[in-house]
């Protein structure tokens, strides 16, 4: 197409502010919107071309009016959502991108964006690896597995390591990460498929099906019979009582996240904080984004692991924007299996 | 008294395990024990006298039949309750004591003790400041609020710092040592008497008394209007809930103790774990026997400040071991003012 040409820009828009849990009607598809395929005159930002979008339990907290986490901005309503992505440039305002470059970092759920905010904007240098892999492994997920478990967690051989949600974008790599250091793992999933993906293809240790575990402390208390040294907390709730019941002395909790949590309109109480001090654990909440220095130093480590097959990396693609709504909604019943991402375009 | 005469010795027994909140009647006094004023042949122990025994919180957990905590034994029944003092040696087996010497650390409620752990057992080396002290500021609570406040909560001057169940024995002394290093700090106690000594007496900034407080997220909002750097957390439940939600990032929350939660059958839920995660907040549980090998450090910190008036301690003095029962449980009901002490013996 020719530059500067007004096409057509199919978003996935916000219908508005919600309580509990997503539903797809949160969202609707437009093709309203169209595009000029060249910046404003004296725009600094970038025009982009979004190809690989990512779907992560963050974005449920943009879809409430008040975003808690204060991270990101709220959704607005009628506006597209945002989140993660990978995209090639169109045309730039910004002498650190030129047309052609492909970048990862935050974007529109739409097919072409124009972004402002390019100081989050990483340009992509190795492209012998799937692209989509930077809404994951080599994105915002790999900075958080890396962060979480090599900084956080500060984790030594031979120690014992639990994951939730271990077959998520963050929990797979968490847990082979932790078996490469010589540690011994176990993760939590909620299905069948999901346990034997974390036992046969990432090597875990051990595997549960958390949905078929009346008594999680027993559960737990099954896979470490000597306890735990790092649990790396995805969920929440239940299932963080249960582990800190089974944490060994001087053990490590990194909150990364708490997905049980999210949807409900008050928070289930955690009551076992008193082992906490008996235990001397130490639980500590931290953002991937408290890390971006340390980008190329993590993506050091993970892509020879990658490109020696030491580390997969399992994605659940979705074809087509319009997937949007249903695969979103779907990381909350547990859905996807693997790393969720939508693919916009693959020219 | 000759040595080897056989004396009585009055002593504080335990009467059974308890759920729920200690009473009086848990406890009882005996004077049917006698003892011979001389270790048995072959002992590596010593014979000490109690001079002055301490009431801390943690003896509350030895009332159960099951000690969570695992950091001491609980109880036998019709024996008499152990818990921190300062003793002078009668006899000794051990090269470390000596006749004469003063010492504290871990013994009976009783006149006379017998201690065979004498590693656990720490020598009285300056004499100008009050013996009682080393069961407060210069003996385990003392250790406990300088690990929690300099080592865990890593403090930085000009930092605000929030310290509930401030006027007591760790709590007082960790509000003086913030206000030395140039925090701002708020203390919460439960009485009008408590709030005005955190405030004329401490030199706490501020102080309020939790009890009139409908809304303690309000309250700390009022106190700490920027948030909170650093809480050192001494009641858990309700306070630990409201603390987070008004944390600032990368807040540090040091759990030295959570004494509303002692007699709870089961304990209050914590809501706002959450923010944790968005604060990147550190909340780690720590004992101050993990800290011993740092007393000699610490006692370099303080003696200065107590000698040159900079920090003040108060203690709540009870004259004679029959006043044990009613003072140890009034640590539960906040009716000391200050670190409760009882003196067993001026001599």
């Amino acid at each position: 197409m020719a530059e500067g040409e007004e096409v057509k820009n199919k978003q996935v828009l916000f219908r508005n502010y919600i309580d509990g849990f997503p539903k797809e009607s949160d969202m609707y598809i437009s093709t309203e919107n169209t595009i000029r395929l060249k910046l404003p005159q004296g725009s600094n930002g970038v025009l982009v071309k979004n190809l690989v979008l990512s779907c992560d339990p963050f974005m449920r907290l943009l879809m409430q009016k008040n975003d808690e986490s204060g991270l990101f901005g709220c959704y607005t309503p009628d506006s597209p959502i945002t989140g993660y992505g990978v995209a090639k440039i169109l045309d730039s305002g910004n002498p650190k991108f030129q047309k052609g470059d492909l970048v990862w970092g935050m974007t529109g759920f739409e097919e072409y964006s124009i972004i402002t905010e390019t100081e989050s904007l990483y340009k992509i240098e190795h492209t012998d690896v799937p692209l989509s892999y930077y809404t994951g492994i080599l994105g915002m997920p790999g900075i958080t597995a890396c962060a979480g478990f090599y900084e956080v967690s500060t984790p030594k051989k031979g120690e014992t390591v639990f994951v939730s949600a271990a077959s998520g974008g963050v929990g797979q790599l968490v847990g082979q990460l932790a078996k490469l250091m010589g540690c011994y793992v176990v993760g939590s999933a909620g299905s069948k498929e999901k346990v034997d993906l974390l036992k046969n293809k990432f090597g875990f240790d051990d595997a549960f099906n958390y949905k078929e575990e009346h008594d999680l402390t027993a559960a737990l208390k099954r896979y470490f019979p000597e306890g735990i040294d790092i649990y790396f907390e995805n969920v929440g709730g239940k299932m963080l009582d249960a582990a800190i019941l089974n944490m060994r002395k001087h053990g490590r909790i990194a909150l990364s996240g708490m997905i049980s949590q999210y949807n409900l309109a008050e928070p289930e109480g955690v009551k076992n904080l008193m082992p906490l001090i008996y235990k001397r654990i130490t639980m500590k909440g931290f953002s991937p984004l408290d890390y971006l220095t340390r980008y190329s130093k993590f993506m050091d480590i993970l892509l020879p692991f990658i490109r020696e097959g030491k580390i997969v990396y399992v994605e659940d693609v979705a074809e087509g924007l319009e997937k949007t709504p249903a695969a979103l909604v779907g990381l909350f019943s547990g859905r996807n299996i693997g790393k969720q991402v939508i693919v916009v375009s693959r020219e």
